[in-house]
This record gives structure tokens, sequence and C-alpha cells, in this order.
């Protein structure tokens, strides 16, 4: 069972992986009571001395407390030269909580400053939980101590399990490249918003990196990993992503992103990333189905981005994808609503490997038995190509059941 | 029951209305068989010589021929000085059909033309159903002859009814100014697309007034009637309203819109248009509340209209809804990831008459209480100023249930 008591998604891997420890980086989780009873609900991350660090935040106007500091921390550049540390509480997302947010965000980094002797300039926070509730910081002020005392580097299992909400498992993701090694761990259930399901992901390496060269490489990954998920379409106040790098590794530093050890290090990075967006779609709330959209011909790739998102999030493809029913049709209207350049005539359709719709009509050779028998996969991709241009995007999604209403008809009280 | 064997809309009318007879105006339903057995699934309506006409239609790229082809002959001239006739069949959408589409529609309007002594240019089509399939023509060639036979100045009512697919409950609204009766009939569980849960809108009056106006007096309305309401956020391929007026009321003809006469005729129009668009939304698959979202505030009115959009078709908002859970946090994660200018500390955030949040802060006198019980209710309103400029939109929507997910994963088969 999931913390919040769901059965674990179908869709989950077989197991949490065994993340290679990150030299400089150390994890402590304690239980605060910030909301849940009986697990650990907060998480202290030291991240070492002369790392850099690099983040991404939500676009969302009604950002919370805490993903406003940390933007404003980070705008002051990615040096940490005495170090930095991140605290993450689940249960409450301090968010739209007035000034009072600002004040809870100060008073934990206060004392994660005071206990770790760091800046408290480089101290960053995360919450995720229910929106409009004021912070109990006191709680999770309460146990800095304890959590300073129990830092380890050992701890990612640990934490990947305490930043968990409705997740229903934890989710980690590891690389190698040229002597460098990354590990990240997410939580999150889609980009689906708020009270408890936003999405928070901590990526780490040893490489030794330029804060701007870091910065340059994270944001280079996000179009194809968490920018091209979605589970509901609803966009979280509080998404948050921060990768640190703390040098400790036995390889040349990098100081040129597309020299053969910093594309080596990119690609590894990026396939991290999309390993735990992946494993976000794949904890999907109520999700049976793993659905790959893969949209090409497209007269640009905003184009693509769009009509892939229109199919990635109609509720008539989803609900079609749960019942397992090849309806291309809500294909074509998906398509046709995106709002982006389309010509019927032109439209191919594939479910895998087969050709459903060519030309603006089904093909000649479309087999109903055999689309439909190829829906009962519990991954799926669906190809769509708009015969017009070069534009082409990838993204992820899953399917929309009755998990998903019982899940969020009723779960905040 | 309804047609498709759902049990009726809790929020459907106590009763279709008693329409008026609309002089020049003459329907006739049967069955054809198309997909559906043992039932009334092609409507023929007749148009008296000296009408004029007016429509509007979806907006996808992916339309369908029918729609393709009303769109052409209403570009040539709402004028029908040897009158017109409208043929809607269920159960086929004739849509993504290739060239053959535009056969199947060509047939039915040469048999309309040839029963009814039209000019084939003035012979409008609507179909709706699954997408995809060749329309089965030959059956409704076959039975045009019975409806021209058939037709009848009071057959509204079977009309409503021949025409339903998912609906739940056949649609009827009407209205009268000056001397002026106006009256419409409708299909559709939303904006929900395609397969068999398109709009299809037809409204009458015996009015006369010049096509132009009559165009420009529909295209008014449009905005805050049928582009203000959403069930799903999916757009039909099929969506199709016309508006035909007769000139044969015992009231001066209006020649200008903005003259007391021209004035009334409007209001009651767009009274029309609207009763009709709030039944779609009261027969939204599953729908179990009618909810308007009244946002004010804006910086301008398509801000307004962004905000308010998001929060209507946001799967968070509507099974928070469902659920009876009096759920604000989700209202400001709307506002947030809407795309418009909003900021946080100058929301106010209304659920009927009561304020639960004000200046980016729970309000102190917020009563969880008072809002879960005003949950409980079947309409309900949610206010969102956003304290910016002057721009307001208001748009209605239903709420998201387990009965939305039984209808569509999976009817088709």
């Amino acid at each position: 069972m999931g913390k919040a008591g769901l059965p674990v998604s179908p869709l989950a891997p077989a197991r949490f992986p065994d993340l290679p420890v990150i030299a400089g980086i150390d994890f402590a989780s304690a239980a605060a009571g910030v909301k849940y009873q009986g697990r650990a609900d907060v998480t202290l991350i030291r991240i070492a001395p002369g790392s850099t660090l690099a983040g991404a935040f939500t676009r969302s106007s009604t950002r919370a407390a805490c993903v406003l500091d940390n933007q404003a921390k980070l705008a002051q550049g990615g040096d940490a030269p005495e170090g930095a540390a991140i605290l993450i509480n689940s249960g409450n997302a301090n968010a739209f909580t007035g000034a009072r947010g600002q004040q809870s965000v100060d008073a934990v980094c206060a004392a994660v400053a005071g206990a770790l002797e760091l800046p408290q300039g480089r101290v960053f926070t995360s919450s995720t939980g229910v929106i409009g509730e004021p912070l109990p910081h006191d709680r999770i002020v309460g146990v800095v101590d304890d959590l300073a005392r129990g830092l380890d580097a050992g701890g990612a299992a640990g934490a990947a399990r305490a930043i968990m909400t409705t997740d229903t498992f934890p989710k980690g993701a590891c690389a190698e490249a040229g002597g460098i090694r990354i590990a990240g761990i997410a939580k999150g259930s889609g980009m689906i918003a708020p009270d408890m399901a936003t999405m928070l992901v901590y990526v780490f390496t040893d490489a030794a990196i330029p804060a701007a060269l870091l910065q340059q490489a994270l944001s280079a990954g996000m179009d194809g990993t968490f920018n091209a998920i979605t589970v509901d379409s609803d966009t979280s106040t509080s998404d948050a992503l921060i990768l640190a790098a703390t040098g400790r590794a036995d390889a040349a530093p990098i100081t040129d992103l597309d020299s053969p050890a910093g594309r080596d290090f990119v690609t590894a990075l990026h396939g991290v990333m999309r390993d735990l967006a992946h494993q976000v779609v794949r904890d999907g709330e109520g999700a049976t189905k793993f659905v790959e959209i893969a949209v090409t011909g497209a007269a640009d790739d905003a184009d693509a981005h769009r009509v892939a998102m229109a199919i990635a999030n109609s509720p008539l493809v989803k609900t079609a994808i749960a019942g397992e029913d090849a309806n291309w049709g809500r294909i074509v209207m998906a398509v046709g609503k995106s709002g982006a350049q389309a010509d019927r005539d032109r439209l191919t359709i594939r479910f895998g490997d087969m050709v459903l719709a060519r030309d603006g009509w089904r093909d000649p050779g479309y087999d109903e038995a055999a689309a439909s028998a190829y829906m009962k996969n519990e991954d799926l991709r669906i190809g769509v190509d708009l015969g017009l241009g070069q534009g082409a995007r990838t993204v992820w999604t899953c399917d929309l059941t009755h998990g998903y209403i019982d899940i969020n008809a009723d779960y905040r009280s």
C-alpha cells in the first residue's frame, strides 16, 4: 500500500533502484507530525561546500511561498562555496498563505542554517500538501537538530519515501557517465495539482561543473522530460526540481557541454530526468495504462507539443484507453481541437506499429480485432503524423479511471 | 431512461417546454436504422420560402463533411427565397470519412432537394455519432419521401428526441418578444466530443429580418452562451447551430438591431440560446451538479474567460465538486495555471455569497461547516475576483463523476 492507503500502482517498477552514494550529499528524514501521524514527513538534504546548484520551478502565477523563496535565492547564483541544504515537508503546501507563508519559510531556513552552519541564502525548502492552511513550522523547526545529527550518505531511499503524499511508490533513478554518478529522487502523481499531489524532484551528481553550465544542462532537458508529462492537465503551485553537483567525482571538471564528457553528462542527466518523469506518470492517480504519444510531421515543434498535449489531456481519449477501446476517432477530435495547423486529409494515426488511419480516412488494412487486442497492453504507444513538416514531440500520460475520481472526489476531509 | 439507456440526469428540467408553432417551420422524424434500432434517428425540417438563415459551427480543424458543406453553402448568403431544409441523423458523424463523406452529404441533399423541390444549395445536414465509419446514406435517402409526407408544424418535440445520442433528456426552449416567437431544440452532453456527443442546435423564429442582421444577432450571442459552456474541454468535429427566420410574424420587419424591436429580439434570442446551452450542461455526461463560474476584476475579458475556463475544465476542481468538498485551494491552483494575469495577494474567492479567501489568504471569517453545507446544493456558484481590472466573464460547467467514466470508458463497442 502507498502512504495514503492506496494500492500500489499496477505500473510501478518492480523495485526501488540501488542508488549510488553521491559524495558530498547526505540525507536524513524524521517524523514531525506536520499532518500525517506515524510516518517520516520531513527530509533534510545537506550539500557539501563547493557544490553548484540549478533549479526549475512551476510557472503558476499562484506559486507557493517556498517556490518564490527558492527562485529568489537561485537568482543570486548557483554557487555554494560554504555548502547548501534542502528541507522538504509533506502534508502542507504552505501555498496561498499570504505573508505568513514567507515567515514560515524564513523560520525553517534560519533553523537549518543554524544547525548546519550555512548562510540562510543557501537553504532551500519545499512543501507539499494542502493549500491555504498555515504551515505549523514550529513542528519542523523542532526536529531540525535531530535531522542534522542523522545525516547519512545512504539515506536517499528513506528520503524518497518521506516526501510521498498520494504517491503509491517511492521514485528514484540513477546513471553513470565517464566516472560521474547521478542519482535522483522524485515525488508526484503527475503534473496534477495541488493539495497533496505536487511534483518534487531532487537530482544529485558528483560532477564538477560550473553553476551556469549545470543550469543550462538542466534547462535543456526539461522539454523532453518533466514538461512532456501530464496526468490531468492541472499544474501545481509547488512543482520544483533542484539539481546539485558536488564536484567530488574522480573525473575532470566539465567546462563545455559540447565536449565528449559534457555530452555524456548531459545524456546521462536527461536519462535520469526522463526516468523519474516516467515514474511520476506511472504513479498517476488511478492509472492503469502508461501511454506514449509521439507526434511527427507537424509544422514546427510547438505545434507538435500542442497536438501531443491535446491528446494526452483529452478526457475522452483517456477514458477510451481506460476502457481498452481502440477509439481512434477521439484522436482525430483531439488533433482538431488542439489549435495546431492540421490537414484532415494528411493525417496518419498509429497504435503501436499498426496504421489505423491514413489520408483522412480509415486505413484499408484496418483490423478492429488487432487494434482491440493491442489496447490490452499496459504500455501503449500512439503515433500521430500530421504530414505537414518536420515538427516532432513525444509526451507521456496515463489513462483516466474510476480510481482518479475515487482519489480526488474526497480526500481532503 | 435516456435514449442510450442511461438514467435521466438529476439536473434535467421537470418537463419539455410547450414550444410554440413557428409559422413556416415543419418537422418530421423517422427510423432509418443508421445505427440505432427501434427509434427515430433521422429528422427533416422544412423552412418556408422567403426565410433568412444564419449559422455557427465548430472551429475544429478536423470538421465533419456536413459541417464543411453547411459552411460553404451559408457563405453564399443566408437568403432562402425558395425555402430551405435541414436533415439530421444520429448514430454516425460522417466525420474523418475522406472524400466519401462529401459524397454522402451530396446524396442526402439531392434526395431532400428532389422531394421538397428545393435548390440543393439550400439543403443543410448534420450528422452525429461515431467518427470514421462510412455513413450508410442509402438508409437515410430511403426514408426521405416518408419524411416529406409527414412534415408537421407541431413536430418539434419529436425532432428534439430523434436527434438525441448520449443525451438523457430532449432539450427545447422558447421566447416571445413584441409579437415575434422564437423556438429552439438542441442535443448534446457538453462541448464534449466526438462519437456520439456532438452538440447540435436549431433555433427558429417567425421574425422578418435580413440574413446579415440575423447572423449578427446570432454571432453576438455566442460568447455568452454556447462558447461559455464546457463539460470536459473536448470539442466536437460536428458542433453546429442553425438559425432560421421565416418572417411570418404579425410584427414589423426588423431592420436595425439597435431599435427597440431589434433589441427586444436580440435579448429574447440570446435568452433562448442561453437556456439551451444550460440544458446541454445539465445533461453533461455523469453530471450531478450545475456550476456557474463568474470571474470579475480581470485585466480584460479574454483573461476572465481564460481563468473561468481553467477552473471549469480542471479535473481537480470538478472532482472536488462531485465530492461536495469545499476545496477552494484547487480554485487557487486553476487561477495559477490559467496563464492569465493574476496576483495571489489580490484574489477573492466566493462560493455563493460566502467569501472563502481574500487578499491571498483564507478569509478570517471562513466557516468550513458553512462552506461544506453550501456544496450540498445541486446548483452552485463560484465567484472569483482577480482585483486587477474590469474584465469579466461567466461560464457554466458540471462536475466530474464516476458516471462520466462509465459512459466514456466503453460505449463504442
